[in-house]
């Protein structure tokens, strides 16, 4: 008997999961492991595709850190270009007696400027240089704006901070069986309040020759608590009410089954 | 017979658009393209009837940079006439022999003291250079601390990204015909969750001798979905629950009809 | 007949107000015209009893402009203090002749200092004045930072820019009369969605020799709309179920009758 | 007869508090007096168990500035100690005769530098303090945009400002008895509204001789109000709806009894 068969075919399917139920089976997941969805969005421009802000907020520190070096350092170095275009007559208070040792010191006068230290020793006096040197300084003034910007986003991002058992297991419960998995919100200072749960089962299944998925809402044992401070184990009992009940896992793994997992709640505020 | 006739007289108005049903038709949108209202409000000195932060905070970016541009221009023009008032003789270390050229100098002392640069070769050493000077550094100081509030305001400013069909339009659907429309969240690192829509429809329709706007909220397909991975087809069928049915495109265009779309949801924390 | 008697007994008080109903007459408003309670609050020291932040992004412009540059100047005048103190021989680069002039350009380089524009020409030599400057500058960084985010919490605290009518008035409606007042959302630039409203009355009235206050909700013709383009004239029905029902002007005023209006929404995103 | 069986067995028991009820008793509290759980958690490394943001921004002021103090200090120490690494030779206008005054200089040189005030006098020429001093402007600063960020998340930190009473009382209550306790927001300028209040109660039975914490949500004779203006007694009538009836004060002991108060609300917008 095929599998679309044992599917007790009077279970409510969820069709408001977003997902389409047309595509055809590729087994690959519809979310990654890390929450994000496992898709690629075409016909737009890249730069219009990414927003700027979310992609800086939510890399990692050293990814971030990084961008901001090589920004500083970049931005210095197009600026030294300039003012070497410009001419180092163009400056007073230079000691540098050979070519190279020019372009250090003119660099070293540019991350003066686009950070505002201004020592003063090295300073402009032509025309083109002071010009260029105030859009600089300018320039460091709205760089660093941004920069605030970004950090306080990257701090203020809301985030759950929940970590998931590696496995969702399927475990004797109440003289039958259920699938179960745990979460935990693992900072010591954070927590959730008012948590639902809710587990949505994907399955790709037959139907008149053609390979379509359908989604299922899980029934669980408990979908709502007022707090999260400790682990919580999700339970869906197997039994009538659950699409998986009879299947095995051989036709789990040919229905490319997939569980997804919404966790809604609050930030508490001590 | 005419359109208000042939509207089902059953159908349930919304009196709860916030629109005015008496108001004389124009032939103008309710609401615009890029979903702001058409609307004019008076009655209020012109810089109370806009909140100075939200039109920074949702101007495009060429326009915002534009206006910090000219505003660290125009400001530092004028701490240099001020400066050039109070006489060039309170300063120290000047080097320039020419009026112009030393406009010029005392400009760009302007700007090394509002970056808060100073570089310190040009220094004021007369009370009222100094007194000037001191202001102008807390001004770039505030400035600065504005322009990082407009850029934090500008990042974390909710937006939706959303783009939806150029067109709505009517098709073929389930034996009868169905409104249809596509909407998605184009961006690859965003996404919105517990999704909800809303379509209006308002009619222009004659009763007594009078033009009166009537406002339908139109029954859809599907209302609400978890998450918004994909793109969404919202359908309005065009059956004997909607004040579409029978009406020709004469009939719509007569009727000056417009839909708006409400769209509600949380960004999703990944 | 006294008017206690004269109000309909059979209607639902509402007791979820948070006011007492014990409290005795004493002839002012429970909620000020600015919204903010009418209450004095007691037992705590003073500077527990108000909130710093709140304070400073909830004043005027003009208020907040003040404290800034007075502050500015205070502290400045602290450090200027704190730097004749120690002692002008630990300085270099100074040019005054006299103690007065020598003040001013100690303040003067204190305000270079706090701004971090460090001009330079002054600048110290001595130990004390090194680790008072290298504290100032630290303390100028930390302001800058405060003031950053106090300019920040004033653009960034949600407003309504509500605007009432002056007057709530009884005229007629619908064959008998009602209760009506407006507000609209006076910005260009600004709107709210899904715009509930609540009107409670408040009534001294005469019970077994006490007087006590009794707060009714008054039943609104509509009390919910989708969003609020325009402006909303909210009514009140005065039919038998409402407390209004036969009183007369006298009365009201006899009953200290007060009016408060909540408004519940949404800031739209477009 | 044992608390167990006098303890009304019709009573429903919350199960979704989210503490375990197979606990052993050991006489700690599950929430502390400031609103944290009283729970320790394990299992992974400390920096990844602690949100060094959510720390930082809910520490006391005095810890705040002080780690600022210390930070701003250390930093400069370790920048003091990479330049005389370098040498000496590599700055110019230097004044110091002595080590102990070269440390000192280099020291105030490394905070000019860092809060971006650079007076100048004192200046790097070598290739190895020019490179250490701009990389320490940069730190500077990010650290100045860290800090700013802290700071902001420190004032926008959502906060109640409620104070409890320090006992809850049983006391009586229209013929017979209740538990109250009263709560007040103290703050002048700070409403809440929209307040719910749920009262959760834990106790430790006997059941088949283990011990095991049953947890009741308490009926309150009022759970929500519309605004929180001055204070609120929270009344639970012990009657045959409450697992306290017929508890005595020892009773309550030996079950380890514990309540806990869950408010939610709104911060008000005037």
């Amino acid at each position: 008997m095929p599998i679309t068969k044992r599917v007790n075919p009077f279970l409510k399917i969820n069709d408001d999961t977003g997902f389409s139920n047309t595509g055809t089976a590729n087994g690959g997941r519809f979310i990654n492991r890390d929450g994000s969805f496992n898709l690629r969005k075409k016909g737009l421009p890249f730069w219009e595709r990414f927003s700027l802000y979310y992609s800086m907020i939510s890399m990692p520190l050293w990814k971030f850190a990084s961008i901001i070096v090589i920004f500083f350092v970049g931005i210095n170095l197009l600026f030294t270009v300039t003012y070497l275009l410009i001419g180092t007559n163009e400056f007073t208070g230079m000691i540098a007696s050979t070519p190279w040792a020019t372009y250090k010191e003119i660099y070293f006068f540019s991350t003066e400027t686009f950070t505002t230290v201004g020592y003063g020793r090295v300073n402009p006096v032509g025309d083109g240089a002071n010009l260029v040197a105030s859009f600089e300084a300018m320039c460091g003034f709205l760089s660093f704006a941004v920069v605030t910007g970004l950090i306080y986003g990257r701090f203020a991002r809301p985030r759950a901070h929940l970590s998931f058992s590696d496995h969702a297991i399927i475990a004797p419960y109440r003289g039958g069986s259920a699938l179960m998995f745990r979460f935990v919100c693992y900072k010591q200072d954070h927590a959730l309040t008012d948590v639902s749960v809710q587990v949505n089962l994907a399955m790709l299944l037959q139907e008149n020759g053609k390979s379509n998925y359908r989604y299922y809402e899980l029934p669980l044992e408990r979908s709502k608590i007022e707090s999260l401070p400790m682990n919580w184990t999700v339970v869906h009992p197997i039994d009538e009410k659950s699409p998986l009940l009879g299947l095995s896992l051989e036709d789990m793994e040919a229905a490319d089954l997939e569980l997804y997992v919404l966790v809604r709640g609050f930030v508490r505020v001590i």
